[in-house]
């Protein structure tokens, strides 16, 4: 049966997060999940269900999310993308529509994905708060110390064990991840913004979020670069810096075999425009 | 008495526009004068009165808005700025404050105001719909044919009568204004967006949404360029093209005499980064 691999773009500010939420009593939560197998079920006309690569969290943000679907016949991909993209609020896109094996899974098949985390630092006296784009930027009042930072991140990549950057009760057998790149960039045009991209295989449950915590800790001099070796081999949650706000977090794209895609735009998904 | 200029910047999406309105029953609309006026009059604990330069509409946006208010005794400045941030929402920010003359006017002191439209443009089934900036940008389904739209507003600079470029009703005894500058202009980042740009002492109502309208209009090969002339010539708003709707549009900023400013942070809005 023909399978489609879609790329999502979302503003995570009105969704509860990417899974689909329904309690025991009233309506389900509005999540993206929900509203994209809503989207894709009536333009398919079949009840399908859409899985995703990531389960990101009330309030973040994606530029390159995975889904997925199977259906009874195969549809002519250009005209599903354009119905798709015509049943979807305007908070949700679909970006990309391509043929995928029929045993493709996103979760199990990605080999890496990238976040992006943004911060406006520096004093609301001295910096303005964001206005235009602020459901898409946490704020730090400090000052922060852009090379202490990068220095820092440079201690996380690598294979560690990351118990320290997950929430306590993460339901995880291991904690061991492996983080392939973490960059510290200043942003181009806001003097006070930085940005923490962070690459790898997989992540624990708000591992970027508490990475970024930590990062701004020692840029503000609270930490030293080296106290993140320190904070590693402690694997306790407490050692760390705290889980900075959602708001900061875009999932930027995920990563497949280059045979994953059978038929449709194989270009990949960190290399679109997406306003 | 001292007074105050503020420059205000302003997402206008959740605004009913900029002026106070009050209606006979239930409770005062969300305007940004009133948000305003209530945080200011917080701060100084005199019930001031707060002038601005530009009524806009509901669900235009700011850069550089001007406002003034007058009050018994003088504060210093920077901490002035910080308090009245403080009490304004998210969707309002206070960028410079300054003192200026007691008799300031901002609309009768002014020199030039400056506007900017911004338009994705071509079928939805080849541009994806804009996602994270949807509320700042306006989207027109066809092809715009930027060379001809840059040429159709050339006719538009200098002394017209606007009679076709303004609501039927427009309640102003003349209708001739003075255009400064006129420009069509690629954005540097989306190949399919554009933003139209107008520089003048004053504008009439709508003006600049229908400017953008009749412009969109010869880019799509509706008009031809040189149809301007007849457009102005005909005095009547039927000959112009639609009234763009209000999310592409932004007061960018407002000029008055070097003179102006007293005391305090003298920079021109033009110049200051919003993000």
């Amino acid at each position: 049966m023909p399978r489609y691999r879609l790329t999502v773009a979302y503003d995570g500010t009105n969704f509860h997060g990417w899974q689909k939420q329904h309690p025991p009593v009233g309506e389900p939560l509005r999540t993206v999940q929900e509203v994209l197998e809503q989207a894709v079920r009536h333009v398919v006309r079949e009840d399908v269900q859409v899985d995703g690569a990531s389960r990101t969290d009330s309030g973040v943000h994606a530029m390159g999310q995975i889904a997925a679907f199977t259906t009874m016949r195969e549809i002519a991909q250009p005209s599903l993308l354009a119905a798709i993209n015509a049943r979807l609020p305007a908070d949700v896109l679909v970006r990309e529509i391509c043929m995928v094996r029929e045993t493709f899974e996103p979760i199990a098949a990605c080999t890496r994905k990238a976040y992006r985390y943004t911060v406006q630092f520096g004093s609301p006296r001295v910096v303005m708060r964001p206005l235009f784009d602020r459901f898409f930027v946490a704020r730090s009042p400090y000052e922060l110390h852009v090379e202490d930072m990068q220095q820092a991140a440079q201690h996380l990549v690598g294979e560690h064990d990351f118990a320290s950057f997950t929430r306590v009760q993460h339901g995880k057998e291991s904690t061991v991840r492996r983080i392939d790149a973490c960059s510290v960039i200043r942003d181009p045009i806001h003097a006070h913004r930085l940005q923490i991209e962070v690459i790898g295989p997989g992540f624990l449950y708000n591992m970027v979020r508490i990475i970024a915590g930590t990062l701004i800790e020692v840029g503000r001099g609270k930490f030293q670069p080296d106290d993140v070796t320190t904070i590693l081999a402690a694997r306790d949650r407490s050692a760390a810096g705290p889980t900075m706000p959602p708001e900061g977090l875009c999932l930027l794209w995920i990563e497949y075999p280059p045979d994953t895609v059978l038929a449709g735009d194989a270009r990949g998904a960190a290399g679109m425009e997406c306003g």
